[in-house]
């Protein structure tokens, strides 16, 4: 998916975010949003924002030599879904299969992290976001090639959502082989594999890393380890903006389950901002 | 008041909505994007943000043809607001006087834009806005200062604003010669003279400009006739973040009047962002 104008502000801003949180040395801050300012003016030159977010965001790394600015973020993330999980496990409402149950906690944990940036009340979010239904929703295309599948990639996104993914992850374990793929190395809140190790997930699935650093599973950038599995998988599910992002002209079927955070994703989807979407490519 | 490293990313976001409201145009809106973010990169050229804004919109204009992009944003405001001037006028809540009733009403027109801009509830904002009270509040100093003034200068700031300023002035100009300055020419949805004579405000105060484009009274830029009022007026009250950000650094004492909107100017105020103040500057 190309960038969008209305990523140019939104970057900029995650990354004066990063800045802050990596250093309060507000010269070091102004060092760093004037590189940023440069790159982000080149944008023409990236093909989608995640690849143009890590190149923005390695400026915080290099600048303050802080290689996880978002390392406490991240574990406070994690912790705050983790005391949650038994509030996710006994969501009851009625699904029509114990699948959309789980593909729909999955989806909800994409917003949680928005949530604990904004300090509300976790547990009521999360119990009025696990009641929200999909706005779109291929349940019926995946239960279809889910009958002929062996094989499942889900590729993570934030730290604090792989509690969420656990669930989904469990529930298809016992038919399937399961793999769930995490950013190679740290960017903003996203799941490395050192964070994801810490949700337990691995007692369910096979553990890799794509191999790409960037905010979202930028193919190019992939590793051939990752991209064996991304082509031979059965079923791949994508999670959240940055993978849609990344993932959206792969002319492979991929399924993307996330929440529509921003009104320029929202329109791609066809969707309202705010609204669920479980929606599988053209392909 | 220098420029925030916050102020970047939000300037940048206001100039695409500008741009948005201006054209439908991608490629033109692409156009004034790479020719704002040059600008933005300069942005250490600018002595505050209203300056560095005005720059940055004067691109919509030329890029566009179109002179004030907000102009029907301003004009529904506006409608809005004089629908609303019934509640305004029969606010009730004590106050110590009817000086502070006045001035809080003025207070909360400064925040009636973001209102509406989300499409909520008016009234019920209204009403809620009405009701909170001023978290610093120099009305000691200000009673004292204008037992000896006959001359108040108000500098205005958004369009809909200029409903809930005009039951201040018309308050004022019972017993004092009341100006009322705003933008010289359209800027974002601040007023401008044609804006404001929409309003009826008019009818209790000389109307000027402060021969300003910038969304911020920044002196440098002003016409000598507005300096001449400026300096020469007993009591100046500054309306809004724009006038804050370009006069408080002036050497002249100044009552801002205003709710911080964003967390950088509240910091400065020493409150929390959404708290209404009403503050004399040092001098």
């Amino acid at each position: 998916m190309k960038i969008f104008l209305d990523c140019l502000p939104c970057m900029l801003r995650q990354v004066l975010e990063g800045a802050q949180m990596a250093t309060g040395d507000e010269q070091l801050q102004k060092t760093i949003m004037d590189k940023a300012l440069k790159i982000l003016s080149s944008y023409e030159a990236y093909s989608n924002a995640p690849e143009l977010s890590e190149v923005m965001h390695n400026v915080v790394k290099e600048c303050t030599g802080i290689d996880d600015p978002y390392g406490n973020i991240k574990k406070r993330d994690i912790e705050e879904a983790l005391k949650l999980e038994p509030i996710i496990r006994s969501f009851d409402k009625f699904y029509a299969s114990r699948l959309m149950r789980a593909l729909k906690i999955s989806a909800t944990g994409n917003v949680m992290d928005s949530a604990m940036y904004k300090d509300l009340d976790l547990e009521a979010v999360l119990k009025s976001e696990l009641e929200k239904d999909f706005m779109v929703c291929d349940i019926d295309s995946f239960e279809d090639d889910i009958k002929r599948a062996k094989s499942i990639l889900i590729i993570g996104d934030n730290a604090g959502e792989v509690v969420f993914d656990k669930v989904l992850v469990e529930y298809l374990s016992r038919d399937y082989e399961v793999v769930y793929a995490v950013r190679d190395r740290p960017i903003i809140n996203d799941a490395t594999l050192e964070d994801a190790y810490k949700t337990g997930i691995q007692d369910y699935c096979r553990m890799v890393s794509t191999g790409c650093g960037a905010p979202g599973a930028v193919l190019d950038s992939c590793s051939s380890e990752f991209l064996g599995i991304f082509n031979s998988s059965d079923i791949v599910i994508s999670k959240g903006q940055g993978n849609f992002e990344a993932l959206s002209d792969s002319s492979r079927r991929i399924y993307f389950l996330l929440k529509a955070k921003c009104h320029r994703i929202a329109k791609s989807l066809d969707v309202d901002i705010d609204e669920y979407v479980f929606k599988k490519n053209i392909f």
